[in-house]
Formats: C-alpha cells, structure tokens, sequence
C-alpha cells in the first residue's frame, strides 16, 4: 500500500524565512505529474526541526490538498517527547496525512535503550490514528535502531514500517529477514536503493527523488521487472548526485539542486545557510556528469 | 555577576506527565535557601526538549516569582531554529529571566560549522533582550563548540559567556585563555568544576548542586578561600555520585536522586524511563558513600 | 584472476598457545576440498597482529604448500610501517604467496589522510613482487578509504583490488563505477555479500567462508547464474550467524563455530578470549536456526 | 619513585629513514642536563609501532646509556599480543629500562571487555621483570580503561602507575580518588598537567617536555612549592603549542618542534609525512607567540 518512491519533499521559504507557499504548490504541481509513488511532509529534509507546530500543520494540510489523490503524503510527526509526537500525529491525521514518519527521539541518546525506544513507540502506535512508519536516520540522531527492536514493534498492527536511512545494508536485510510480509522496509538514501530492492524492500524514500524522480522510478521499476543490469548501471551513475544532495551538502545543497533544475528551492532556514557560489558549481558539474543537467 | 554556582533543576511532574507545580515550589523553597548563586531552568536537566513553549515560558516565570530576587535564574531558550530560540528568549525575558542559556542547534550537525555556529549566535544575540550564555553540550548534541569560535563570539557585548558540558579540560583553558576576563567560563559538569576554577572559571552549573548544593558551593568558596585541599577531598568525593546522576542514569537518576533526600523528583516524561529499582539501589548507595545519606 | 569466494583463515594455537600446525593442514585438507576459490593467510581473523615476523613466513609457505594449486593464497603483510609491509610482502613472494593484503595502516588515524595513504600504498606498490589488494577495515582501523583515494590507487598496475570490510554499499558502489573493470572488489564480510556482487563485486574474503564455504560459494554462482530469488534467500538465512563470527563474538567466535563443526578452532591467543560457555551456546543455537548445525 | 616530568622522546631518522644514532645521542645530551625527570623510549611519540624489535631493544640500551643515571627511563613495551610485550618488557629490563609503559591492546578493540584488559595486564605483570605503567591512549587506540579496571589493577605489586593520555579530568580524578597513594598517575598530556596535579597526580608524561622541558619541570615545581597562580599562567601559556605537537600536527610536528629549536627532529617514518612548509610555518608562530622562539 505504502511501496514505492517516495520524495522527502523540502519545505521552501521565501527570503524572509516565511515558508513560500505558492513556491510549494508550484513543485507540487511538478512532482504531482512525476511517477513518484508519494511525498513526504516535514521530514529531515523539510527542515523539520526549523518549523513550529502551526507551520507543520499548515504544511501537512497544504501538501496534501496540492498532490493527486493516488499519491500517498506521509507526515513527518516525530518529536522528542511522546506528548508531541501523539499531537501531531493527530493533527496529522485531522489534515489528511495518510501515514506517520516518526523518528527516534535522541537528545537523550544515552538513555534510548531497546526498551525506552520500545515502550515509546507502542505508546505512540497505541495512541496515533494514522500508521506509522519508523525513521532510523543514524546520522542526524547519532542512534540505530537495531534489528531486533524493530522485529518486535513490527508485530503492533498500527506500525507498519520503517524507512531506514543508516545505509547498513546487513542491518536493512536483518530486518527483511525478521519481519512479516506486511511491514515494508523503505530504503532512506537514493545511494543503496537497489541493494535494498535487492534484499526485499518494498520502495524507497530519497532525498534525490525530489530532483531526480523519474530516474529514482525507474530503478524501482526495472528491478521489478528483472532488467537488472540496466537497474545497476541507473544506480552507480546517481551515486555521486545522491551524495552531493544529502551528506555532502546537506538540505541546503538538495534546494539549490532545486533551483538548478528550474524549480524552487530557495535559502534554507537559520542555523543552516545557503550552498557557497563554489559549491553550487561543484554540485552544477555533478549534475552535469550525471546528465541531469 | 552571573560568577558562582548554577543549579539546573529538572522540570518535576505528576504521574499523569504534567508539570507538578506545587511540588516545584516546594523545591524552589528548598533551593532558595540553599547558597546557590542562581537556577537555571528549562535546560537539559529540565527536559527542555519534552517540554512545550506554553511550559517553558510559564515555567520561566514560575521559577522566577518564586526565587529569591538575590538569586539569577537562566532560561534555557535554545532552539534547533533561530527564529524559536529568538522567540523564546524574548518570551524568557518577558517573564523575568535573567540571562539566556542556547544550545548548539544540532539535528544538522554535519552542516554546523565553525561559520554557520558563529553566524547562529550573532543573529540571536542582537536580536536577545537577554545576555547569553553559549551552552556547549556535547554528549547530547555530538558536536563541539572549538575553543577559536568561542573566542570570536565572546567579543560580541551580548555573549557574557559558556557553559562548557564537555569536560575537556585543555579547550576550557583554551577558551580561558582566548577571552576576556568579563567573559565568563561555567563548568558544565562537577565532575571536573575545581580543575576549572583553577584555570579560571569563573563557577559551575551542575546537574549535582540539585541534590548536593552546599558541597557544590563550598568547592567553590574554598577554592577562592585558598583551601586547596579541602577543595580538593571534596571534589574527589562527589565524582562518584555525579556521575551516577548525570551520565550513567541521566535525568532519570538525577529525579530519583531527589526522591532520595526526600524533595521531589517524580517521573521523566516518556520516552525517557524512571530508573529501576536496582537502579535505584545502586545509586542509595553511591550517595551513602559520599556522605550524601 | 582473483575473483570469487575467499576465505580468510584463523590460526590455530594449541594449549600452549603455540601455532598448532598439525590442526592446519587438517583445516587447510578440508578447505581444499571444498569450492573455496582461495584463502587468505594471516588476515584479520588469523590474529595477524598477534603473530610474530617469523610464524607469519612459516605461515604463508605451510598455507600455500597444503593449498590445492588451482586454489589461490592471498598473504596479510600489512603492517604499521612501510618498511616492515615491504620486507612481509616480499617474503610472501619468496613463500609462494599469489598477492598481499595490505590494511591502511591505522595507528596514527590522525596523520592517515587521503594524501598519506596514497604515499603509502603507491611506495609499497612499487616495492613489493606481489600485486596489491587495498584492505579496508573500519571496524579495527577506526579508519575508512575514500573511494576517491581507492580510484586514484586503482590506477596503479601492482594494486588489483580492494577488500572493503566496511559494510557501506553505497560507498562499494561508488568505489565499483570510479575503478575499472580489471580491480577487483571483493566484500569483506558475507553480510553484504549479494548486494556487493549486485553492483559489481567480483567477489568476497568471508570470515563465514571458514565455516559455511559452500553457502557462501553459492550464493556467487547463484548470483552469476542470474537465480537472484535462491541467491537472496541464501544471504538472509546467513546474516545471524555472520553477525555471530564476526561483529558479535569476533574471532574468538569464528573459532568456536570450527569447533562446533567439528574442524580444529582452538583458543585465540591473548588478549582475546575464548568464548565463554553460554555464548558458545548461543552460537550453537545461531547453528541450528541458520541450518548450519 | 617515579614523579616528576617524563618525556617521551622522538625516535631521529636520518634521510635514508634509518635510526640516526649520533643525532639522538646529541638529543639525550642535551634532555640529560634539563630538569627533566626521566624519558620514555618507544612511546607513540617514538614511533614504536614503526620500528622493528631489533631497534627498539637498542633504542632502550643506548636511550639508557646516554642517559645521566638519576634519570628513569621508561620502555614502551606494549605490543598487540602478550606474547610479544612480555618479551620485549624481559629485553627492555636486560636493557637497563627501569620501568615498561604498556599500551592497551586494540586491534580487537571490540574485544577488549574490562575482562579482557584485566587478565592481559595481569598476565604480563607477572611475567614482567619490570615495574609496569599502564598507557591509556584513546586519541590512537579508540579504547578508553576505566577508573574501575584501572584501581583493581593497581592492587597488582608490579603494576605501579598509569599514564593517561586521554585528558578526561573526571576520570582522572576518580583513578586517583580509587587507587593508593603508591600508584602514580601521569598525565598523558601537557594539555592538562596542572589540573592533574591538583587533583593528585604524580607527574607528567609530555610530548611538550621534549621541546619545553623547563617550563613543563616548573609547572610541577611551582604547584608543589604552592605557587598555583604563577603555574596556571605557565599552563595557559602552552596549551597551543602542546595542541601543534600533539593532535594538531603529529609526531611529524614534535619533529619539527625539535628542529626549530636547533636540536634534531628530522623525517618521521613513512607512512607518517613530514609537516608541510606552511605548516612549519604556522607552528614558528605557534612557538613564538609562547615565547618559545
């Protein structure tokens, strides 16, 4: 139900740090006609640490009004407290969001064992009307979840997912091999989509996809279809955008890769600042290798 | 003017995970009259993360009306944005804090740079009504404020000062040494507080001045009295304890701490868990060991 | 020439803690005998690094003299130094091994940069009679090759091949479209075994080759034969007993598991361990489930 | 016995990367008339892990031949295996060394349990003619003793200090704090000589001191005799320059150290490069900014 390529979209803003709501419904309308099997609203990539509750709201809402019925939009609801994440997921709901994305919470890594992340998302499952995915994304939580814990809260019928973003290929086929056919694993970074395709998971969602989204299709496509080797060749030559859009550059660099393909991308909010000039050719010259450009 | 020793209360609650208000009192009591220089609220030891911006801003006040007007009492405002920790310093000031206690913001830790930090903190701090305390927290945040930044950001007149967590003892002389003598240094941790007074620091905020305020502050007056090897035995004879209450059983052993000398401690918010009971065994008796049962 | 299943033997001590060489050549008949395409002397899991000079040369000629000749031996002759990697890698040569596996050295990390190890590699390359596989080893290294660094060396003629332990696909990947069709990249773990070989590997030096030799040669020839759904079903039932003699309960694991399959494993030499008797239960447990035992 | 300021000298080479004998004994010369309180040979600053056993058995001889006799001097003896430090622990006694400096084990770092380290130390302190100084190195073996294993391990007659390397001053503190006043602690680091001392250390063992030996001697002199204000001034003086001839620039930047102050540096070992030009360049500012130069 949930399968497929799935863009983790960004939240534009304008100069003065508003979000830039006709911008958004402009990209919108653009991966609206794209094959993208979904969207996601307020994940790491829609800075969604940088948005207040009412904007997150708005923006859950808004995407979902602006994107065609047969795409799913997931609501990124994750917070650090159980309180919040329930009341998001909530409003999530209320505003027509189809699923939750919840990430761990990590500010107190030290005490996130199993057991604490265990209770925490069988409380959350319990009291979110929407599904919910798990989002293990190691390099901003500094956290994994392991393969174990995610086996067990797989069982709850209310949580029927993760998108893991640690790149661990083992870790990803351990938690194909533990759980049922119901729970779908989405691979978290363009960078090991195939691998994970390979070992049985069941889409991804890509940073790259909001620029690249058809190329990200078709790997999920052909590698359904069999056509392997052509499945191989789409997925070595992303590898290096792939990293330009996400660790190398950030959320900043997948917005000027944005407006590098003529869409909006925009300034990133505060702490985080926009691409260098040279950065921007370094990543124009990436895109250009790739033939994105 | 902010010299001495900070208390960073945590944020009591009641079993059904509201702030307990009555029984914050009751401690604030307790600690007004202890010889704490000041409190700060709302920082890691209060669950600032698991708190909502209506707890914040209430609590800021709470602390405030009902701390000695003697005493200085820091809010913690940092934000992973700069827009809410603006916001959120400006609300602090409203209800009567006294300085700023922000955060490294750190979700995006790849992207904060020495550059995008120091442009971070000069955007806050001219637009604080608050003075500000820089707060590095690496545990937590898994990233490091360098001594160089720290440095160049102490020359703006609203930045007054840091409180270092990371118990690196080099970059706090470091730090030390690179800025003024009315930029002031705060030993984020009592397990290393006399080696900082010694290069210089100019106090602490310790999760430890909570259950044990008058050893925490007599550290402090027998360092500047000269008596270097009281200071000395008893620094030695908190280590135990302190890190019992910080790093081993976090904010939950600290709360349990409280229980123990019969203030309040009460439960964390989830998804932080209240310690075990062999937990709390082992802590008993860490805190009979150093006298402090 | 170097392609296919490697496996990366342990040394076996007796009581004493002496190299147990009658064990050896038992080991070494029964790996002979099976589809094993060669062995790796003196690797990771042969405690290279708690064998002295001398036993390392007795080491290569007694592994290649009771090696079947189609079967290749790769020699592990990386040391801290270049000088001492020259002097191993040549000695190698004289005891018939077919090429050297050479670790990044890895003790002073913070001096290893990109520039350093290519200094490196490129004065042992041009100095050892033994063409050069690059040995990447994260987890022991503390340490990881950019696939930048692997392009550049790669063009080097003495230098065939990488065996990457690090476990990061993407990075595989990327290594694998940088490199040409004449360096080898052989997985340095059976846990991404398949999804390596997707991408292009050539191959794999599996500590689980020791003890499942005819899985992890199956799941290449499946692979090479185009069964992808036997070749996945094959890597997902081994990932937890890989877990098991590696990551989990390390060499000293891998050596209990030869044990249990009635080969000679033995003790590991100090400061490792052996396990102890409930993990060997464990292990034994792993066995069953994944049909080994 | 063994108090006061060590250090751990650099191992000269000449152009052809061989030992320079002539120039090391120039060196001692030059360390035997300063205030020094004894030297290590075949510490990390040593390159011992770039030297082969035949060198570092004469490298003990001739380090304690030209050593004026009221100055220790300590072997680095510490290899992988315990075969191996035992046997160099045996021909560094036969050598004249006074004491072995014995480094954690940490290729198997994942191994390494509080268990491991124990019987480790504990079996070559047995086997040891010489009294033994545990070497906690994290900066280069990513492995950090505990104050617990630390204090049982001090209950071992042959095992009299330890020098910390990894400047957690907590630590520190609680090693002195749970061992006996006959156990000496060292510091590993000129970084955090002073705060060491004031919390009961012993002494230091300082790359600094090859370069600075009278200042770092009067570091401790001036504590012991009381002068604390004048000795945090030396302190803060020279944390820079220790930073340079440390974890800035390496064994290569010591070298260079030594060059600019007219005693001989020379080349490190391959695969560690000499400093670069500008480097050397940025070090010569470093010194004379602290009056070095």
């Amino acid at each position: 139900m949930f399968h497929g390529i799935y863009a983790p979209i960004p939240t534009p803003f304008d100069d003065s740090g508003e979000i830039a709501w006709e911008k958004l419904r402009d990209n919108l309308d653009w991966w609206g006609k794209t094959s993208l099997h979904g969207l996601v609203a307020a994940g790491t990539n829609g800075e969604a640490v940088l948005l207040d509750n009412e904007e997150k709201e708005r923006l859950f809402a808004y995407v979902r009004e602006n994107t065609p019925s047969e795409k799913k939009v997931i609501a990124g609801t994750g917070a650090e407290s159980a309180r919040e994440t329930i009341r998001l997921s909530r409003a999530a709901a209320k505003n027509g969001a189809d699923a939750a994305l919840i990430i761990t919470p990590h500010y107190f890594k030290g005490c996130m064992s199993d057991e604490a992340l265990e209770k925490y998302y069988l409380h959350v499952a319990e009291s979110s009307p929407l599904p919910i995915f798990l989002y293990n994304m190691p390099r901003n939580t500094n956290l994994n979840m392991s393969a174990g814990l995610v086996a067990r809260l797989s069982k709850h019928p209310n949580i029927v997912g993760i998108k893991d973003s640690g790149g661990n290929i083992a870790q990803i086929g351990k938690i194909i091999e533990k759980t049922g056919s119901d729970f779908l694993v989405s691979a978290g970074s363009a960078g090991f989509l195939l691998p994970a395709l390979l070992l049985g998971a069941g889409g991804g969602t890509l940073a790259l996809a909001n620029v690249m989204p058809e190329e990200c299709v078709d790997i999920y496509t052909l590698f359904n279809n069999g056509e392997l080797e052509k499945a191989r060749a789409l997925q070595l030559n992303l590898l290096d955008i792939n990293d330009a859009v996400t660790a190398r550059f950030g959320v900043a660099g997948l917005k000027a890769a944005m407006d590098l393909i003529a869409r909006y991308g925009g300034p990133p909010r505060m702490p985080l600042l926009p691409v260098k000039e040279e950065e921007k050719r370094q990543l124009q010259e990436i895109m250009q290798q790739c033939r994105l450009l």
